[in-house]
């Protein structure tokens, strides 16, 4: 029951209080960055514009993306992010597009084919036969007849939902993560009948970049498996074809939109639950083969999406940075991993966070508990990824800034914060060469967004 | 479109992955301590039994605990953590005894009266005669004739809903921090007429002591405003009696249990929720003055219970380091200050990490996302605590243990982390002479619970 008796310490030195304030914020990321009089004046108002946010009823942070929505749409801030030059480096290619386009323009061109199967999902197929049989198809119908038939607003609904996460109750139709990455998986094999049909994946990428850049998003490295494609007749064309096509497409847009920087390919190996598979320790043999045979390959990998402390998955982060990863997708882990994390400082290898990707897989509820909020305080290397924007709903990359830069970095994120994540997005992994025009071009498109909002 | 090429890795040395990986997992709480043999075998069958937990179909720590607390309950690894001897440091003494015991007991014996608030909730008071009607409370009726007329069973269960914040459904009844911040104030409230009548709290206190060391909590530090108490005929006693008679109590505990080592009162100024009051830095006069008069007060502020990041209440933290805290009640945001956790860490201030409360008060719902997590990986100093047992539906540590070393912890945390995590709790604050005795003590009771468990 006794006192015990420390140092007296009287009232603390104000100054020194405020020193040590201003000595944290400037740890955060962009908060060693000098602003200029008018970026300081969209500061100001950007501060003011959260504190009324963070009034209200609801923070939209804290609500499932879902619902959060419509409402991040009225957001003064959400309006700012749309018009800040920004690059897209982790977003994968069977979801580039909004399922919305599928359905309305895709589904309606003649030829093609869909079928139910005993799993409540949907197959398409373009094919100017009747397609045949196959182990999960019985029946194939021709859409256009089917529409002709039924009332066309139902069937049209039922089909945006088969390829999408969306719904009106996310907790009650997604209980737990497995749930929620089944769906993920009939989603992703609904729209591959469609976008590996050579004629739309060819239109389809086009409208991936005209949604991209709507967002001003000036640079795009795109995820991609690289299936194989097929024609009308059956014909089929490999990998090398549909990379081709990918750089043609590219140019095209490029000639149409001459401040669109460009777009690279991330081949991607393994696509889904990183939970599930196997780690990338169990496949270091076939990783170390490029090096052992003299080639190079920059790695990409996924690392550390999991929730599951401990576990041989959350060892993934550390084995992405033995394998000299160049970003690290994700990295969800990696703040609960005091070396990963050092080591992955000290080589700037990013992470790349995706905040409506992490909510709606269901590895946090409240965004204000992403543990990316210890790297934004720490001003750990970071850059703001949308993952598969067309099954979460999304679109563009001002939705994922929004719940970052509000939900994560909180009111102290400031203008820095978000000047450096987006310079990072475009700095990231570009050569040296390419990233200086890349940079100087993203360097004016900034200037003249300070300009006409502040 | 150009890979750019990186420097040739080939595969990484597993002898050194194997290194990193060990020195990532020594910086954990509790990572530097050497096992004894016996020690060792019990950690091995801890993390079985975790994989096991992990592999299950509900995970625990990502449940509400007032549906994981009877799962729990079942749990090896819980039973095991309340035979571990060890200390609570942050209880208030308002919610010490469970609200069961409030109920069977304290509201059975005579002059008890019960008043029904037009808010819904219920006001106690013990009298010797009818009470007079209060700005709150204008009908007072005697509990023993109330019972006799009204069928028991019914008034029972609607009493102990009054008295804590448990429910079926904490989803639905507490959509909100707001919400469940004011159930919270009223059960305080509710309480309060039962616990300050002065018999009562004597007893309460015993029960209080006898429900901790029925799960081995040998030592207690209880955070009390020492309110005036009164007696059946209005009389009042100050904070000093209520003082004398908590000494008086622990003394006759200590006789009739000489293993338990004692209590030690920590003054509280403050009660309820960090967001809604002022900050510490409003206090700053106050604060300084005891210092300024030459005496010295150790402090033990509540800070960073909030995630609300970047806010005024959000600083509290680095003010209380400021002020010289003696630990950091919560600390909730302390993971995201870089600058504060560095000057918590060097001047060895501990965070008084409260799962259970964090949850059920909606700071996080998986208690996977906790940030504590973060300091448990870097070693930071930390004790468990259970806050306000009583209001949550928990008694006794082991319940909050149970979710730090599951769900905060993870796969990784390990027999070493409990044991540093246990040490912490009885080393905290205690003047030197009486650490050495204490630690001796809890030492002699560790070595006892390793053999017996292993
Ligand atoms: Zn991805
Ligand atoms: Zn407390």
């Amino acid at each position: 029951m006794l006192w015990f008796v420390g140092e007296s310490v009287g009232m603390p030195d104000p100054a020194r209080r405020d020193l040590l304030m201003r000595e944290e914020a400037s740890r955060q990321t962009g908060g060693l960055l000098t602003l200029t009089a008018a970026e300081q004046k969209l500061d100001a108002d950007l501060h003011r514009l959260k504190e009324q946010e963070m009034a209200a009823t609801h923070f939209l942070p804290a609500l499932h993306f879902f619902k959060a929505k419509p409402l991040i749409e009225k957001s003064a801030i959400y309006r700012l992010l749309q018009k800040m030059p920004k690059g897209a480096l982790h977003i994968h290619s069977s979801s580039l597009v909004s399922a919305e386009w599928l359905v309305k323009n895709v589904t309606y061109r003649p030829h093609c084919y869909i079928c139910f199967t005993w799993d409540n999902s949907v197959r398409f197929l373009f094919s100017n036969q009747q397609p045949f049989p196959r182990w999960d198809c019985f029946y194939w119908q021709l859409l256009e007849s089917l529409r002709a038939r039924i009332e066309d607003n139902a069937g049209f609904d039922s089909l945006i939902q088969h390829l999408t996460l969306f719904t009106e109750n996310p907790d009650g139709e997604y209980p737990n993560q497995d749930v929620v990455w089944e769906k993920f998986e009939k989603a992703f094999i609904a729209a591959a009948g469609l976008i590996t049909h050579a004629p739309v994946l060819r239109d389809y990428i086009y409208q991936g970049l005209e949604e991209l850049h709507r967002d001003n998003i000036m640079y795009l490295e795109l995820r991609s498996g690289l299936s194989w494609t097929y024609e009308l007749d059956g014909t089929i064309h490999d990998k090398i074809w549909t990379l081709k096509m990918f750089q043609e497409v590219t140019s095209k847009f490029k000639q149409n939109y001459p401040e669109f920087f460009g777009a690279r390919i991330i081949i991607s190996v393994h696509v889904g639950r990183e939970n599930s598979g196997r780690t990338l320790w169990y496949f270091r043999e076939a990783l170390s083969l490029p090096a052992e045979l003299g080639a190079s390959l920059p790695y990409f990998f996924h690392a550390g999406e999991t929730d599951d402390e401990g576990t041989d998955v959350d060892q993934n982060i550390l084995d992405a940075l033995l394998f000299n990863t160049s970003r690290i997708g994700h990295g969800y882990a990696l703040a609960h991993h005091p070396l990963a994390k050092e080591l992955s400082r000290k080589r700037n290898v990013a992470v790349e966070l995706c905040p409506i990707s992490n909510q709606v897989l269901k590895l946090v509820s409240d965004l204000r508990n992403h543990p990316a909020a210890v790297l934004m305080s720490e001003g750990h290397p970071l850059v703001i990824s949308s993952d598969d924007p067309a099954l979460f709903g999304s679109t563009g990359l001002s939705y994922d800034f929004y719940e970052a830069f509000v939900g994560i970095g909180g009111l102290k994120a400031s203008l820095g914060t978000l000047k450096e994540l987006a310079a990072n997005s475009i700095y990231s992994s570009l050569p040296a060469h390419f990233k200086d025009r890349a940079f100087a071009m993203w360097q004016n498109k900034w200037d003249a967004f300070i300009s006409d909002n502040s």
